[in-house]
């Protein structure tokens, strides 16, 4: 089967996509490859929540095996151009951008008109283990507290979080704080701490068992983790986070500045 | 064949490991990933650059198919907590740990005590495309270069970056710029133009065929892939990049500060 399109130089290719649509200068490339740049092809047809043809129909166009056809939908669906829906297999929308910014999940997924929302996993408190102990500012052994709740957008889960926090920072999270709302809010509006900054790193990662049953994910679907280390206005540890973002629905966004650094 | 140790809530767990390590509550997990485990395990006792048994051994070890150690494998491959060399396979070092920063791939690696390099795929000039055209800051149909370069850190090949900039702005690119140079040193040193701010936008995706040859990494490995969008000084609009890193090499770290953002 031939890839679909001839690519000289594909300049008139969309900004950002892969050079010459990912296929090597010397135009050898694996069937899937060429299935799933011909099945890319129709989802630009289809547009948003089209329908693609079944995995049968698609092996019977492009004369491959239903296998080859399965090993392109995989990584369609991998990437988020693809989503299930019931038994079928429709076009996704595109990735949120969500910013990295010390503003919460919940005000980053407002701006992009989306509906928030958090699904509390659990609340427990233990004593805290001497590798946390500095980045949530207590002795180790100190009550912290675990905070775990699965993120939604639009009711969809698209990550899962965890925060750790001293129980001397926040010592009734257990009775007053309203588990789907915005940990943030509350400790602004209801403790009186502010956050100052934040440390991220951002890798990527497969989503273990666990989060691919708390998430409904495939299992290894590669995940966006970021880490997170923030600290209040006076530069006292606060808190630090641990959020599992789907890869196939979100990007971050973050803008540089300040000439000269 | 059991999970390795007891998990009742694994609170003495590394800072930043998935919680409970993984494991569903209801206990349990794919063969696969109960290998997975015991394998982690026995990275962390070898340590950096240890060699790890071969298949065969550790399918013996565990009672499993050697297919069940081949998927556990391939998933700390892909999570770059191992590597092949030669025809073994070692444990890996961390993860790069690169800022997200207006400041250059060439300065961030050189921080890490790494030795920065680049290699040259290609430089061309084209007709701009109408989608790429208020990117770089001309008419569309106006000349524009892109410079695709492999980026290497102590000679191993770790990411692929393609940079659009219009030929107005950089005329001589092709005769005075020493390609596995700093592209942003030259801007600055020899063109006079600095970097003002960036719009940075990261994905996890996966390698196409030929990315996964440019830079010699398994096919479908998942990437960190950063869009950026570059204005000078002034405000103008100076370059389009496309930098994709390896995602078993690289993580990113910001320092999100200004309260009350």
């Amino acid at each position: 089967m031939d890839y679909p399109k001839d690519y000289p130089y594909a300049h008139d290719q969309e900004p950002g996509a892969p050079i010459r649509s990912g296929v090597p200068e010397h135009g050898r490339v694996p069937k899937y490859y060429a299935v799933k740049a011909h099945i890319a092809a129709l989802i630009g047809e289809l547009g948003e929540g089209g329908l693609l043809p079944t995995e049968r129909d698609l092996a019977v166009r492009y004369e491959v095996s239903r296998e080859t056809v399965r090993q392109a939908l995989r990584e369609l669906l991998l990437e988020g151009r693809l989503r299930r829906q019931g038994r079928g297999t429709v076009v996704a929308g595109p990735k949120l951008e969500q910013p990295l910014a010390l503003a919460s999940y919940t005000e980053g997924v407002r701006r992009q008109n989306r509906r928030p929302g958090r699904r509390l996993i659990g609340l427990d408190r233990f004593p805290c283990p001497a590798a946390l102990a500095s980045d949530v500012g207590v002795e180790a052994g100190a009550p912290v507290w675990h905070l775990e709740r699965v993120l939604l957008a639009d009711d969809e889960r698209v990550g899962l979080e965890s925060t750790y926090v001293a129980v001397a920072r926040v010592p009734r999270l257990d009775a007053d704080f309203e588990p789907d709302s915005s940990f943030y809010s509350y400790l602004h509006e209801r403790v009186g701490v502010s956050f100052g900054e934040a440390d991220e790193r951002i890798e990527t990662v497969l989503a273990t068992p666990r989060e691919a049953l708390l998430i409904g994910t495939p299992p290894a679907l590669p995940m966006l983790l970021i880490h997170r280390l923030s600290r209040d206005v006076e530069g006292r540890p606060l808190e630090r986070v641990r959020t599992l973002f789907r890869g196939d629905r979100f990007s971050f966004t973050v803008r540089l500045g300040g000439g000269g650094r």
